[in-house]
């Protein structure tokens, strides 16, 4: 009988625990609105008996990735790795050496890289990010992830994911709802830690597209070469045009930080029933960053969370997180 | 007691029904090498135990749609789709009317049509599939799908999707795997009634994708336009290409039926591990058609199963299917 009784304890135990779980399912979040309306959402889409009850084949949250998911600045991960490509990729193509822009990054000159022009950063991030295998793409990003530290945290940068972030995703994946990342950045480059990193399968990263190309190496083995075309831009309308083209439904819950996300949260909270809009400011310089214009904080080129954001925000009931007032934790390392 | 041993019974019926459907999950397939091949491949790739185990979160298996999950004989059922809505389009735009290649469509003459050139029937499926609205698209597939009946078996064309293959796409989830449609045919087309004819979400379907672009109607509602751009033919090699855009890995078991699908099975059993590569022979003119021209069936400019991919299928060891001896029955509807 005793082993009976520790039997039913351990089941107890467990109840007990899942129902802990239940209750806090965001421990990284302060109480307030931000807090309550993602909780209140979840509540009202899976209960049954709600009128704006969701059924789970419907169930679908999009998260953009840079500076909702992940630390940002004082630039976008992926724009690091295409620049620290470069040395590699003047090493294959010497004559690229003492071409444009590709003569300033080898510089190292930090001031004339941060100055370089869009045409010429675009032609670095088409350079280090085609050309070669999806095989070989993979495997560099892979390495690059597993050493690249980001120069203020000395973190990896996969370390720098926000942890209330990852509470919310998983709080919606325990709820039935499939996790999307809607993001600008490459949808290849995202995809190979995503799984790892955020819980969310390649099949469910959605970002800027490029073709591929299906060919056969020298022994006749098929592989697929990513190939310089732009398939699609998956920033402001390119974000629903992206969601329409991977997931062909419209989400009931979007998350963003930026102008880029505006029409994501948009078409996301036009739609009947329960909609979810919410947008991360990032207003705590000391643990982190501050930078507006919204709010009187400072301008930026990185994600700005523009007045008109803000004014899109109240007038279509869109929830703003702030770091600094609803996030009692940032970072898994931290405590 | 007796009520519980009612309970007792009860759930041992219910096991015994479980098992039972274990036991013979393809019911409407006869024994032979492809049953054998189908039960086999799940039996190795979900045994912990075996050196073959694929983990849940790689279990790919990717379907063709026409000829290979339903009738593709005498045109592809989008074709037909497009020429019936040819009428509705002159309706608007009378300037079509007189205008090849509208005009052959709207004289009914059925040879006529059946012989317009390539090009003339792209512009036919581009003025017909584009331009809308993505809701207005839906909603006429949606009604054209409920009372548009296929000449032959007088019966809509949801109805005419093999049951064997529906067996087999439950087997393969019912085992883990994701299922997933790789269609020539038009992406936003076959998401219309995937869910509902073949159990498979929107976000599982890859076809044929056209670019979309995101606008607002005069009360600032937003929505989506489908646009003439092509963004990948999900054809031939551009099959994988698609599997790389949408889902991002290697599947473990593809199924199709004609040149269209060659590459997709190439890449996908090139994978190391178990791998399952399938191929529809249409064998059967009594209950279905018959057309090759391998195994000396008629040619057939719809899905034709060549002499080269059958020697391909020998070389490389895919299995192929032959409805006249392995499908014990085709339709849900027989008996």
């Amino acid at each position: 009988m005793a082993k009976r009784y520790g039997l039913l304890l351990s089941s107890l135990l467990f109840l007990a625990s899942q129902v802990a779980g239940q209750e806090n399912p965001l421990p990284s979040w302060n109480d307030g609105p931000a807090k309550a309306a993602i909780v209140e959402f979840i509540k009202v889409t899976t209960d049954k008996s709600h009128p704006r009850y969701v059924p789970p084949e419907q169930r679908i949250a999009t998260f953009d990735q840079d500076g909702t998911l992940w630390v940002e600045h004082p630039i976008y991960t992926q724009v690091i790795y295409c620049l620290d490509r470069v040395p590699y990729l003047v090493k294959e193509k010497p004559e690229l050496k003492d071409k444009e822009p590709f003569k300033t990054v080898m510089s190292g000159d930090r001031e004339a890289i941060a100055k370089l022009p869009l045409k010429e950063l675009e032609e670095i991030l088409a350079a280090t990010l085609t050309g070669m295998s999806v095989d070989d793409f993979q495997a560099e990003v892979k390495k690059w992830l597993a050493t690249a530290k980001h120069p203020r945290y000395d973190r990896l940068y996969t370390e720098l994911t926000y942890q209330p972030m990852l509470e919310v995703q998983k709080f919606f994946r325990a709820n039935g709802y499939k996790t999307y990342i809607v993001t600008g950045g490459g949808q290849d480059f995202v995809r190979v830690y995503a799984e790892q990193v955020y819980g969310i399968p390649p099949e469910q990263v959605v970002g800027t597209m490029g073709g591929t190309k299906y060919g056969h190496d020298k022994d006749g083995k098929p592989f697929l070469t990513k190939e310089p075309k732009l398939l699609l831009n998956d920033n402001n309308a390119g974000k629903v045009e992206g969601i329409h083209l991977m997931i062909g439904r419209r989400p009931y819950a979007a998350f963003g930080n930026s102008p880029g996300d505006q029409q994501m949260l948009e078409y996301t909270t036009a739609g009947d029933g329960a909609r979810l809009g919410m947008l991360v400011l990032h207003d705590d310089a000391k643990r982190e960053y501050a930078y507006g214009p919204a709010q009187g904080l400072p301008d930026t080129k990185i994600g700005a969370f523009t007045q008109a954001l803000h004014d899109d925000a109240k007038k279509r009931g869109w929830v703003v997180i702030s770091i600094k007032d609803d996030w009692k934790r940032l970072f898994s390392f931290e405590k």
